[in-house]
């Protein structure tokens, strides 16, 4: 099948050729999304039109494949699913939210039944990877496809047998590292650039693979997984997890995924205090950008853990100076540094063929919404500047005298 | 004058009649806001028609007073405001924001002539007192008719003479001290209950007399208003208001007004660290319901202090482990007190002479939107217990195992 569209109005014209038949047919997008989308997702009709009327489904062009993106849930369909319109239709769905608790105890007890199976949760960017119109193709978190990751994903692993063998499997994982342009963290076992694989999942339905089998599948392909901690029983599993937790938050690592070996409940994920400042650290950083959203739920997590683990005065008073420096150091090296005439701003390394890729790369930041021009390339290394506009125009406002 | 407003709708029926000729007539309370109030306010009535179809004008009928209430601000008619329909009609303005200055020394310079006012800005609640139907009414900075207000302002000061002879001022100033219903703080010289003027201002116009002339009035009168610091050279104004900030932050007090003298320029505002860390600790006693609201200004504040008084590496460490605690601190202690069962309230105090008028101000608090009951009465002293019911309920379920 072929689908083309129509350039007057892209959302209005929709047209379908089948490439081994020859037949073809004609629909406008909405009555695709009213009549067709709504039995391949099992969703009403109704919901569909309407998110499509919203702008919350939109047409996605892009990196040669042309699809439909949902901007936000409909249903059960999760934010960031594509509709892929390639040679068939595939139905990559969004990465489904992980719930937190803040009191491990109450929760995992309450939430799984007799064993919990333990993952490390890793500080990076999710990824969902899929065959499409036999291509590889990387997906970020929101459903658009990442040009980086889709080039640098097929080399750091060799998915070629796994996709051959699992046409209509996801691989769902974490790429990290410290050069990489969305989230750099360091992890000594990985340096600049790695991914780590936490899901196996169905195409159009979602379905996960059961921990294990997941995990023989990987090994089998040779294919890099989250670090598996264990399977625990479930009255055992607080004090553990706290153990790990800590043991994690130690080596600057962010915490754990709490799955059911059988992936029939939903994971929920814990994280380490030291997590929590890096965050609220980066938050403070660019202050008018981030501060506000990442703030709030970051310190309640703080709250929670100190009492969950029964803290002392001292320990609790270590907890709140980390906090409050988390936020004053980085915020006061960001007003100097926009006192002295700079712009707040971070700098994103990325490894290209050639100064084209990294352009095209600010380009896919730059239609996410991102301030980012390539400011250097050289040797394969490309500096891409991504400045923080709220931060450096609200800071340069105050320090020449403007109001609150 | 008189006005009644029919039953059935009472939007909608609106009957005017002279008390002296007898003329009467009668208007729809829609076809008042956009032909008779534009005259008076001099604001476009397709504004206020507006603002009237989205609710943001309501009409109001409390405490023997009917009138118009501004829930938001129209124009150049500040939200607060009240158009009381009594003998007469009496427009009493909303409170006008004070801005306020992240950096004083550009920002004073930029704003400012040749010399401010600096008043102390004290931590209480901002009320305005007028003459209507010829008595004496407060309002709450939102234009609602306090009832507690209203008949403890008489007993504290002696305003009568001063209506008397200026029926068209409205007295703005600061409930204080630690037994009031809305901001409590201490103060050596206030203790429980206290009145400080900060403004004389027209009805109607909302024009506000210099500040020479409102001290001169208020001595007169023996009206007690806010400390006036002096007017100050705008070269030396800087420095001696952080002098003065920095002392009053030592005594815990809030901050200043800085005021054009002449009041033809709007006031500025600039508090101290320790108003701000108090702030904090005050939202996260209660996070669910202030923590998000409250917290991000307040650290603000603290960085551009910081920055601006250049400090040492030891005090900007002191800065971070007062916020950290400010907000570390009263969560957990909070968290603590609802795992043992109890709700996360606080105590209000407040004298009346029987336990209907404790009731009726604390209906008046529900109307206001505060979970709010009379938890005991005796000896003329009321306790009003008012809940914070999102943080005692979400702090309740997260320590049963609830997922964020």
């Amino acid at each position: 099948m072929q689908t083309h569209v129509g350039k007057t109005k892209s959302h209005k014209n929709f047209f379908f050729k089948c490439s081994s038949c020859n037949y073809s047919y004609e629909t406008s997008m909405p009555s695709f999304i009213s009549e067709e989308l709504p039995k391949l997702l099992e969703v009403k009709p109704a919901n569909l039109k309407r998110s499509f009327e919203n702008g919350n489904i939109k047409f996605y062009d892009n990196q040669g494949i042309q699809g439909l993106q949902f901007r936000k849930s409909v249903g059960r369909i999760e934010s960031g699913t594509m509709i892929c319109l390639g040679d068939k239709i595939d139905i990559i769905r969004g990465f489904p939210k992980i719930r937190r608790t803040l009191m491990l105890s109450p929760s995992v007890k309450i939430h799984f039944n007799q064993e919990v199976a333990v993952e490390e949760k890793m500080n990076g960017y999710n990824v969902r990877i899929a065959l499409i119109n036999n291509k590889i193709i990387a997906f970020t978190r929101g459903g658009y496809i990442c040009p980086y990751t889709t080039k640098k994903a097929p080399e750091i692993m060799e998915m070629e047998n796994f996709f051959m063998d699992h046409p209509d499997l996801v691989i769902c994982g974490e790429m990290v590292g410290t050069e990489n342009p969305y989230v750099t963290h360091h992890y000594r076992e990985i340096g600049k650039l790695g991914f780590r694989i936490f899901d196996l999942r169905e195409k159009a339905s979602n379905k996960p693979m059961s921990v294990f089998d997941k995990v023989e599948a990987l090994e089998f392909y040779g294919l890099p997984h989250v670090e598996l901690f264990g399977i625990i029983d479930i009255n055992e599993a607080p004090e553990r997890i706290f153990e790990l937790v800590i043991e994690l938050g130690r080596e600057d690592r962010e915490g754990v995924v709490i799955k059911d070996p059988e992936m029939k409940i939903e994971p929920l994920k814990y994280t380490s205090s030291q997590a929590h400042n890096g965050e609220i650290q980066y938050a403070f950083t660019y202050p008018f950008d981030f501060g506000r959203s990442f703030f709030f739920s970051r310190v309640i997590r703080e709250g929670f853990q100190a009492y969950e683990l029964n803290e002392s005065e001292d320990e609790i008073r270590k907890r709140a100076h980390m906090i409050g420096e988390s936020i004053i150091y980085p915020m006061i090296r960001t007003i100097k540094h926009v006192a002295d005439d700079n712009s707040a701003s971070e700098d994103i390394i990325i490894h290209v063929d050639n100064l084209k890729e990294a352009e095209d790369f600010a380009r896919h930041l730059r239609d996410l919404g991102v301030v980012a021009t390539v400011h250097s390339f050289r040797d394969g290394k490309a500096i891409i500047r991504r400045v923080h506009q709220s931060t450096t125009d609200r800071i340069s406002n105050f320090l020449r005298g403007g109001l609150y």
